[in-house]
């Protein structure tokens, strides 16, 4: 394993509430068994005290459940010393869930209830009975999205169900909103069958205007999502195909720049058939990469293979592996100027890597454990980027969703397209400077608040040229984001 | 028409924006020509000036559109006067929409993002797939619930669609969170279906901790609601019959308080067949009142009706009127001690409320124009409640959604049952003490802060009474309101 197995994560931290003998030096010994148990001490409170005992909350990052329990029991070992209570960082910061729904105006008057609510609300109503376009004006649609799961396919966990997905779908939420100022609402589906899904998503879709489709597993969620594009006036977008494709290019873009080489030029092997391998595939030819070969645990897509039975693997056959090699993982990345691994952990061997042109970039995106060692990587390879925060280069979707969907609200546009990922990517790579560009920031930090305006605008302007805007500028009032 | 249709709304108030020349006189000319024109000036602010012309915002109060516009064109003539834009409150109130989703902690730090989101609530999300209990403590589902609806009853418009219903809708979710604290979303569903709609409620039921049914028209919403309590395991409440019905028991409470009669004893004329009649119906009879004689507009439903085609018709035939009484609207008031209006405009005759018992109680419940006018029912009655908010004793529903959905989030109730609903009513009704309850004052006002804490108090207490509820008690954090 890699040596990132043995970091620290901040999201395990734990809180010891423990009842300490209240003499010098109990802290010292304390913190001597923490550290000698490989832990990271951060915070200390003293929460209580009276002349015999202390009690104090003692916060710890560990690596992972495992390692917290063995700190929890060292410390219980100590003579007089006894662990209250262990709280969990992530679990406390979970309790009531993570979003909530505000009124943008108290009412506290009759007037205000009028107004907001009957008898006024009904000439609100009236005009857009009368005229639907302004649902657009008079209620949250121009704003508002859903995050829209049927949670078989959340992180790298699965199937998981509906309610066990809300975590994931909250906290999109509000990504949504601290990032770009979308008011997105998270709709956890207790149905895994997509002529549900898709009644459904065109059911709900007056409220909205646009919907975001999240860890639906493949293949069902081509079909959902090509259907309800087909049917839908909104944009319908399935962030785990186009989100992690358009971060993909604007890396890939930049990637170039480091390397001098055009996107024209570029060989690229990517190893995963799946939505995301799809959708970066796709959107790799559309700026230019036309040499792609991609991969599964078999090796190569080509002619020859006898389990070519699902369209998405019918679609790499037809559109990629131009010379129909029927070649291994090691044998595909022969002078490849790019690997894209969107699969699973240590699926690319250092053989494969050691095959590639010079000055190679690696994207291994598989999260938790890349597809190869990043370390390993480093040996070969120029440019390496991960899924990971804990490496320079972080492949994620959070510098796409927010900015491609507030681009697209604040013009109202009817879809998303080609068009607006390209300008998305385009706008996310721009937002590094040519002179700051450099093997090791090739993507911009998801804290860079530069990079959804960029992104919003870019997008809104793409949208307006492609034709599917219905409005041309923005509001002005679009909330408090972006 | 009664005189309040003469009287200025805060839900009509237009604001003038109006170039004026800088002279001495101006403000007291256009002040007469506005109040000439038979408004009420509110606030006037100078927006902008310069030596010859004033820009000043003047906001009037009108009766409605109409007179709005009679306004406006006569400001128009003034010499000298140029009106540059005329803006409406309760348009203004609604640009964007009246609600938004919030994160409840900023995500500003990579720590804080690990923890939101991936990696961290990867954790989380295993801990609810192991127990899908816990996604009461550590997703939103404790706090939040759907308005949903299909737009097909909409106030006193109909049948508009769900783009139009959203501003009522949305309107409810700010009730909600304002006045009890609970997250609620608005969900207008484009079909009408009702297999359609109680599939897609169930298959969004995951998210959420209730759900609030909203203007469905009758009898579609019987059957959605009743399907949908028969298979979810959370609270299925259609707010316009049962918040209407638990509303209404609290005013008769204490409106018998006053007359000094015992709601065993009193006779009772419902007139309005439909949903809210129906539901008001039974928790009368529920409360003890077994005399009540049910009323369309073709008189009393008894059994030699040829039209009794439905089931709620039926339902009125075997469990009202005992004495099958085939009579008229005036004939079955004779000896009434209540007349309870749920149906339309002066469906209720002055010759009926006549042959109404001593000190009769009449509530006239259609909006905006009720039953009987209240000016003309003052004559016979000795109370009266409608409705609207300018006469004394509004039966508003605001009055009992907010707290008793608090009630049953706070114990995580199964459902919604008669022993809950009744305790609300009472809560309500108690909510006046026995020596402020007099003919005008039978009934709190929404903006009593007193009110939900109460009615949430005594409905979980009923839910776990009844043994419908999940837990014991409320939730120490359970956001910002009740």
């Amino acid at each position: 394993m890699s040596e990132a197995s043995t970091s620290f994560s901040p999201s395990y931290t734990i809180t010891l509430r423990i009842n300490v003998p209240n003499q010098p030096g109990m802290l010292g010994k304390i913190a001597t068994t923490i550290g000698n148990a490989g832990a990271n001490i951060g915070a200390v409170d003293i929460v209580d005290a009276n002349s015999s005992v202390l009690v104090r909350d003692v916060t710890v990052d560990v690596r992972d459940e495992a390692h917290g329990n063995v700190v929890v029991e060292q410390v219980e070992k100590m003579s007089g010393v006894e662990v209250v209570h262990v709280a969990d960082k992530v679990f406390l910061l979970h309790l009531g869930g993570k979003i909530e729904v505000m009124a943008k105006e108290a009412i506290k008057t009759r007037e205000s209830l009028s107004r907001a609510y009957t008898p006024g609300v009904a000439r609100v109503c009236t005009a857009i009975a009368e005229d639907p376009k302004k649902a657009f004006t008079l209620t949250i649609k121009s704003n508002a999205i859903a995050v829209v799961t049927d949670g078989t396919a959340v992180l790298g966990l699965g199937d998981i169900g509906p309610e066990a997905a809300m975590p994931v779908m909250e906290g999109k939420a509000m990504l949504f909103k601290d990032f770009g100022g979308v008011d997105a609402f998270p709709l956890c589906l207790d149905t895994k069958d997509p002529d549900e899904i898709v009644m459904i998503v065109k059911a709900i879709a007056p409220t909205f205007g646009g919907i975001n489709l999240e860890d639906i597993s493949a293949p069902r969620c081509f079909e959902i999502e090509e259907r309800l594009r087909n049917s839908l006036d909104i944009p319908v977008f399935h962030d785990d195909q186009h989100g992690t494709a358009v971060v993909v290019l604007s890396a890939v873009i930049n990637a170039a720049k480091v390397v001098g080489k055009k996107l024209s030029e570029m060989k690229a092997i990517v190893v995963g058939a799946g939505a995301a391998g799809l959708a970066c595939t796709k959107i790799l030819q559309g700026a230019g990469v036309s040499d792609i070969i991609v991969c599964d645990r078999e090796g190569s897509l080509h002619e020859g293979r006898a389990d070519i039975n699902d369209s998405v693997k019918k679609w790499f056959v037809e559109n990629t592996n131009a010379n129909n090699l029927a070649v291994d993982v090691v044998q595909a990345a022969k002078g490849a100027d790019l690997f894209l691994g969107v699969s699973g952990p240590n699926s690319f061997p250092e053989e494969a890597l050691k095959n590639m042109a010079n000055d190679a970039i690696v994207f291994a995106l598989a999260n938790p454990t890349p597809e190869i060692d990043p370390v390993v990587a480093a040996r070969h390879a120029r440019i390496i980027a991960t899924g990971r925060s804990d490496y320079p280069n972080q492949i994620n979707n959070v510098l796409c969703f927010p900015g491609i969907f507030r681009g697209a609200l604040d013009v109202r546009a009817r879809e998303i397209n080609e068009e607006m990922k390209l300008a998305a990517a385009k706008a996310i790579a721009d937002s590094i400077s040519a002179d700051e560009v450099c093997e090791e920031y090739i993507i911009p930090s998801v804290f860079n608040r530069q990079v959804v305006p960029a992104v919003a605008d870019a997008v809104a302007r793409a949208a307006v040229e492609s034709g599917v805007a219905r409005r041309k500028r923005p509001m002005k009032d679009r909330g408090d984001g972006g």
